[in-house]
């Protein structure tokens, strides 16, 4: 894997570049749609690629691991193989879902047992066989297996959780590096910085991350219930000591105006799930705000959902059919919602990125912010 | 409307066609999706044209009643201009929605009284004010308000029921003849011969609907229930009866055998919801027969649904893949299986038209239909 930086913005951090994988080139700052079991919920593969013009997107490495199991996918010679998307693919290590969606788990120093979240069979995660996990789905990028603490988290729980994530790093490190990819291309690991709203384990935690001179660094804890400015202040913090030459990933960030303060603080690379389950409720992001297509006033709105962003499905159908769909309970309605908000997300950070190239970024981010949190 | 003949068979009554409206010309025999609400579900319109091909679509005047509701068809420019589809498209009566979906209704010979499926509000169906309603929806083709029997159904009933559709069929006749379409283009009115599985009553159902000599003609009360080889006596009967030259359609069919035996009997026009509605529970049809996804066999089947039928979604995905997005539930996999199986239907009834025009269409015929109904 290789990044460049292409060009700097001279009054924020915000920088573009471009990241090389095996499968193909992301310019940054990027969005990443998320494709939980390895789909983009109510997406074709087409759509994300030439409507929604997606570079790269994610996987869960729970969900896959689950269904539809290592052996299918090793079968099929990879996530790529298996879904028909030949463009690059990050998972991540698990951790988050095994958190938040088995009903019972036990976090021990050898990793972590849980239960099936669809039929409660036991399973158990060390950062040694997620990494082995990780290398037979086969994305391009990695994550290191991490606990994610909730928030708010008192500071001895976040202290101790985050000596335990630099020490399962370093067994997550020992394992990729004594491995290699299965599929004949190569996988770059991602380690996590975590350390909750605290700043000296931010700082501690960065530091050590730093420390191990991975391809990309991720941070991870943020946008987990904790207000904006505290996410905002952890996420500079953090980029200021998180080596400038390597990309930076915000996880699971967030409304489109979350990205933009991102990407002006020094992040390169975003996913959140927000675009695709806020759209199957009915939440628009578009260029002029957010929009609830459910609301009455767009009954009989016969205009365009967004012409700004284009794209087939933003400018073709318009704001009153969307919402017949969507109140009819129509799965054209979540599927056209679905990729109006992801091509309004990478619209987002390809107009970021043009605004860095061309020198006036962070004017054009301020006034962005404002305009997009607009309820319209 | 124009209907023009281009080729028949000589060992059966199958015709091959054009059928042409003030939206574009229909090559017959022809297969219709279901865009019940005015969606094909899990469909989108630039897939129903380009991958589907389909050529006209059907919308159901019961449930664009409801929802989004007259007020909205009509401030939209009617039903092609609120969900973007410019080519033709077909509306029943509601008849048939309002005996299967309405909780309560009263049949009179007024009309019919039921409830709201969504909220249980009372309406009142006429043959006038279905005629009206249908005006204002917009459809190329609208048909005559009717009472479809089930099956069983007892001979009195069958009767009476038939001759109320015939003196429903007068009043919808006199109304559409007093008023012309909302939106500039003209709108057919197909009239429905009833008789349930009586051959006396279809007789003479056939011989009153022929002789209002309107522009095209539809068999309704079949494919309810009944064994197949009585549908197909019952339309072989009908189809003698009812004019050469006008287009013929039988409602609410059905399996491709059943669409392939309808053609050699002289019908033009086929709709069915078994399509989409049997993809979203993963039967899939192929043109080597039919395929339940979700079995075991398909987990490790890396190979694309149907090569032989073209279409991105038939050729780009594998059974593996499907399997597992019907097996997770996952939204894209009743895309996939929605797309692919209209994209069979219309393949199919392609064939079937080439093979009229070249002549060995009954020979083709009785091979596909063994084939086609072959579990996989
Ligand atoms: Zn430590
Ligand atoms: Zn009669």
């Amino acid at each position: 894997m290789d990044f460049n930086i292409t060009g700097k913005d001279l009054n924020s951090s915000a920088r573009a570049g471009i990241l090389k994988t095996d499968h193909g080139e992301i310019p940054t700052p990027i969005f990443m749609p998320v494709g939980t079991a390895g789909t983009v919920k109510a997406v074709h593969q087409r759509e994300l690629q030439n409507d929604i013009e997606a570079k790269i997107i994610l996987g869960n490495t729970y969900h896959l691991y689950l269904r539809p199991g290592l052996d299918v996918l090793e079968a099929a010679g990879g996530i790529h193989k298996f879904n028909g998307w030949e463009k690059p693919i990050l998972t991540d290590s698990g951790g988050y879902q095994v958190y938040s969606l088995s009903n019972t788990r036990k976090i021990k120093e050898e990793g972590v047992e849980f239960r099936s979240h669809i039929d409660g069979s036991k399973h158990f995660f060390t950062p040694e066989n997620v990494m082995d996990i990780q290398r037979t789905i086969g994305a391009d990028i990695i994550m290191a297996f991490d606990e994610c603490t909730p928030y708010p988290c008192d500071y001895d729980y976040a202290k101790k959780s985050m000596h335990m994530t630099h020490r399962w790093l370093k067994r997550c490190i020992k394992r990729v590096d004594e491995t290699e990819g299965k599929y004949g291309y190569s996988q770059a690991l991602f380690p996590i910085v975590q350390g909750s709203v605290y700043e000296d384990l931010r700082k501690q935690s960065a530091e050590e991350i730093a420390s191990h001179g991975r391809e990309g660094n991720a941070i991870g804890g943020l946008s987990v219930g904790e207000p904006h400015e505290m996410m905002y202040d952890m996420t500079e913090l953090v980029c200021e000591i998180l080596p400038e030459d390597k990309p930076r990933y915000l996880m699971g960030v967030g409304t489109p105006a979350n990205i933009l303060e991102g990407i002006a603080r020094g992040v390169d690379m975003f996913d959140c799930v927000m675009p695709t389950r806020n759209a199957r409720h009915g939440i628009l992001f578009t260029s002029e705000g957010v929009i609830n297509i459910k609301n009455k006033k767009w009954e009989k709105e016969f205009t365009p959902i967004d012409t700004e962003i284009g794209g087939y499905v933003s400018t073709f159908y318009t704001k009153a059919y969307l919402r017949h769909l969507i109140h009819s309970n129509e799965i054209l309605g979540a599927q056209i919602a679905s990729v109006h908000n992801l091509t309004f997300y990478l619209w987002l950070v390809k107009q970021a990125r043009d605004h860095i190239i061309s020198g006036d970024f962070n004017s054009w981010k301020n006034e962005m912010v404002v305009k997009l949190s607009e309820r319209l």
